[in-house]
């Protein structure tokens, strides 16, 4: 047994294929991806990593295992997941994700490959668990992958309160040990037990909050933008490979950035947080559908044609087009009065929660700040955007700058 | 100067006219008032006083005032109001106030007598404010009065993050600090500066999580009522004035109810903890709307009724009706885009925590645990409940007793 | 089994025979008295109670038996032993325990008499739990009593995080998950595992810093001489009788203080914070050995003699002796190197810890402000007190008042 | 002005100097030098940086200036030289200082060289600070260079408290607020107000807890001094100057590892926690004087000695002979009865920590886990070791492993 200190849940032990799958390479590699990525330019204290994310992961499903009542190869497996759930992502956690699954077809939660062979399949195998099904858990499949991956999931639980310790913003202080004693199993679905609505609001709460003000801070979707633009051209202009750029680290891509000519200004603007600015902000209401809904390719045509307006060279222009708000409704399940309810029809905060994220969506144009102005103009034609009371520009006369601006250097 | 060590603020500066007031028995005696009254029986931390919290609204009003750049003497009159502003609160806090409030046709806020004579008189005086003009602003009215009592004032602001650190219970972790920090006067309003809509919505939340979860806790429900029946006896039965019950402190209300006669066996039981149990707990469209809406002597024949019908003694029943969830609509302001706006027309959570309000409102009926069953079913007759689905007591089969039973001993 | 959350340790799981416990009166009677005493009259916020912090010694018990490996009849004696170990404190925990000793011959941890009867006796013959064994576990005998009291008992455990918490004196922020691992038995004594020095010296510093500055600060010493003296005059002029006092809690000693005409100017000095201050406070080389070892009867005729040479009726000096600086050797033990070792063999910082005990030690004469002056002129000589540079009084001219003065109203 | 939000001090403010210096390179690539080095492989959570270090020194150093009543320019060149305090570092911190050092007779906190010129000596220009005075504050020069660097400076407060925020050991949790609040200068010398012998002392009991704890844990000594070989094998065998290696961050000198042939295994298993153990870790008193003596070079001859005599190739074994402990007295001051005392004189802890730190000192010699056997028999012999008691290797039998060995994967 290993016994490690943690800043969130204090000391946590790791035992049995957790504990040897500790030494992996592809487990220990997560030291070296922050689990918030490009987050800590916003909030300097930020550095936590997929690391010690990965074992409060499989921390809270060893006690959820128990108060279950899950043991055997059954809950073997499932700490196995919950330790190895985000080997599967790339250099800076979700901020290139989109960028290696077009060229790989993989999100960070389809490890299948990875997990059948190497050191870790070597592990797994030496203690009679089936790669398949690990992975299988990992993505969520079946009745336990819920707890890996699904509205209750212990994932959730641990970034929460983790990214609240790092960043020091309070909102996703959750009562994880009270979520975790509440867990049951009703029909083979995952619910949180009688008087616990409010339980499971809090969850969604938290969440709703983090979102804007940490993980979609514009400020950090400026520099995730610009990441991302980075990791395309070393794929275009390199012979790094999508396959290689998947399986970096933080330092890895940093410094491939640094070192390619056709990067190295991105990377140093990166580096000394020299950041593009919005050119335009706008709401989803001031945005034609077909600018939405664009595609890669479509995206990258308007940044051509949007630069060439304003008569700038190609490459100079980021938009950054979010996906639609997600209309999924909460799946999340509580029993009230002795039978299951789906939380979206017992709260009335679930549906207001997916307004308030619709009204949140905002597409970005950012731009190097002594052209914003100029991006901006050419922007709102080219993409055909309604203007009125809609854009929101970094340097918008007449707009005191938010103070977003000023949160974090 | 005085400086004092707080368990929530670290160190509070304590000068001027405040240092004095401290020292006056009015203030002195709200470190013998639990801030949170018969929550304890369900937290056994929360054990805090309306001293503390007071140096904490004082502390925080500080804050505000110096980052809205208010100083002189109407900062002084902010800062006593501000750590006057609990010194109208009988024992118990809120438990009792509806007691003395039929009595004295006083809330805890409305403090006029109490300050303008006596040492806080005195103290006021010696330092030339007025004490009409500070009780005007414990009452929260006037620009600055927001800042002690309105919708973005500084009292909740302390209390949330307050009780959050004494019950163990994380909802109420607000990020004060920036709420402080945005605070603005627009037109003589007190609002959230541009970019604040999420930190006016957290404030709005916290409150909407604490309040099931702590604040209207069925136990602690239970144990008010119960103590707000001994009060009234109290009254009834002894030669103690309403205004000797609203100047009593937690001890001496504790040992009054345990030496009376006529209160002794409530008195053991809260102090003991053998409290009445749930007999009826009734969702709002179960109960008949003059059930709702009947004032005091109303109940109190609903009670006596229960009682005849159950077979026992006048007095063994309690009828427990809350306010009619309130409709009003939030009043706090948030600049959006240049222009205030009402966060209750902003936010979608507003309505939506309105309409969870309301769901989360019940009627109780209690009453001592072996006659809960013949005392439900008495009340469900008398009082003309519509039983389906709404009907949720301690007692009754085939409902898991809910996770909030074991909260607590 | 019951779930309570507490602010300290979250969740706390009570089961067996502790959860009936929990429901008799002499465990609840503890909610109503202080941790800390008239330590809140520094630190504002130190409001709790014995009742948390025995749930928190229980919770801290139950953990080390697991990671001890007991189960068992022998497990459940000593939860029941964790949760009862504080039920013979009389009001204000320690701070009249001097007084009801010299009546009753017993401290608060001799509490056979009190397990073998009523309520508690009750329940633990029903759990077959023999009292006496449970009494003899809450004295620290036998092998495994040291869990509950000893050098490295779970008490002073939960305490010093407790007390901490609720203060806001970080001292006492000891890695108490890591203590609670580290237990082992070795040759029937309880003893830190190898790699434990520092642990084990950990929590001796933190007893070192805590005591000065929050259990022995001169104003929270003060108040409980003044409450010592009111308790005193209880016994002597009412029908209290000395098992009275032992069994009041905090209200009912308040009250009777008030209600009481020879001690109601003690009860408002007290309720007000309008103490006494001191008249002297003298090192120790300063002082007489016979002053030191003064007993209870001789310190009496010395505030006599005080009192009658400095003008003032009897009663209104007290003189504050306390116990010599226990020369006792530390026994906590540590393995180093494979052997058992005393940590007063083992670490410098014991013996260091001894000297600065005797360099804080402090004789007190404290007296009503307006007469601290002539009454330390008239203890000097009375008590042959060798000022030079000893004494240290709260109105010596030319010493800048201490910060201790300023913390706490 | 900038507002920050730190998960230490909660916001922070930047302005002046300071807000400029923010945005400059060698500021901003302090995000990019772990506060800890090589510790986060042992407290998987230590993954901070110097940058957040460095706001949370600015910030402390502001508050305290603010208590010293110190104003205008000297205040703005104090609050410049606290942001600056650490731009002197290389990458891992204090872990390749050595290296730097022999090569460049530079220590981190020489930086007159760094702030004269560049984007720093710019801003500092620009807003009429003298480049070469800053430096002198950094290097602790002058009245009041102590507070940034000395005793008593604002950089241990706040590396304290955030190393243990980020560790999760508790042991540095000082009460930093009530520290800057005491501090005050008598006859120049920077010193504690009266009443404040514990909290001098709560200081150093602090580090000396956190150093075998944290910063000299033997898992993050092994690994530094792996790290300490590779830079010197790069500066060996690669055109990586001293200078170049000075200013690299942590990434670059990672990536420059794994991609150096000499350094790619050491690379490896730094990046996958595969590290050398120890084959001797040797008491003081066992290590003969002119071994705990040896320079840079004579180390190096007694590493290839030990690794021929073990028939293994040079570079294999490292001996690792930490400094002799310090036996400079503590000179903190504190005031004590109206004089200036230092803490030496006054607190018999001080010499205790002296005899401790003397106590805890080790000798290491490391070498791969699967000949630290041979290594530890020939190194015994090499360096002439007195064995009895005095040796510890990780392998040697019966000796438990310390739960050190399991603090950490």
């Amino acid at each position: 047994m290993v016994t490690i200190k943690d800043s969130v849940h204090d000391h946590i032990e790791v035992e049995g294929a957790a504990a040897a799958l500790l030494d992996t390479e592809p487990v220990q590699r997560l030291r070296h991806i922050k689990q918030l990525g490009t987050v800590h330019l916003v909030y300097p204290s930020a550095n936590h990593t997929r690391f010690e994310h990965s074992l409060g992961v499989y921390h809270l499903a060893d006690r959820a295992l128990d108060h279950l009542g899950i043991d055997g190869i059954r809950a073997e497996r499932l700490r196995a997941a919950a330790l190895l759930h985000d080997v599967g992502h790339g250099p800076y956690s979700h901020n290139v994700e989109a960028v290696t699954f077009r060229h790989t077809g993989k999100y960070h939660d389809d490890v299948h490959e990875l997990l059948a062979s190497g050191e870790v399949g070597e592990v797994l195998g030496a203690h009679d668990l089936d790669p398949e099904r690990v992975a299988d858990l990992v993505a969520g499949d079946g009745q336990y992958g819920q707890l890996v991956s699904g509205e209750l999931d212990v994932d959730r639980m641990d970034y929460l309160v983790r990214d609240a310790h790092h960043t020091g913003v309070p909102y996703g202080t959750i009562d994880h040990e009270r979520l975790i004693r509440e867990l049951t199993f009703v029909d083979g679905e995952l619910v949180l037990a009688e008087g616990n609505v409010q339980t499971a609001e809090s969850l969604l709460l938290a969440r709703a909050l983090m979102n804007p003000t940490v993980y979609q801070h514009h400020v950090a979707r400026i520099a995730k933008a610009m990441l991302r633009r980075g990791a395309e051209r070393l794929l275009d202009r390199t012979e790094t490979t999508p396959t290689d750029l998947r399986r970096m680290d933080d330092h890895e891509l940093l410094v491939a950035l640094r070192t390619t000519r056709a990067t190295s200004d991105l990377a140093r603007r990166l580096r000394t947080r020299d950041l593009y600015k919005r050119a335009v902000w706008a709401e989803l209401d001031a945005v034609p559908d077909d600018i939405v809904d664009a595609d890669h390719g479509a995206v990258s045509e308007f940044e051509s044609a949007v630069a060439d307006r304003a008569g700038l060279s190609a490459g100079s222009v980021i938009v950054d087009v979010p996906g639609r708000p997600s209309m999924t409704e909460s799946s999340s399940r509580v029993m009230v009065s002795g039978e299951m309810r789906r939380l979206g029809k017992q709260s009335p905060l679930v549906s207001a929660l997916r307004t308030a994220q619709k009204q949140q969506w905002r597409l970005g144009v950012y731009a190097p700040p002594d052209v914003t102005d100029r991006v901006g103009r050419a922007a709102v034609d080219v993409l055909g955007l309604d203007l009125d009371g809609a854009l929101v520009s970094d340097v918008r006369p007449g707009v005191t700058a938010t103070l977003d601006e000023f949160t974090g250097p």
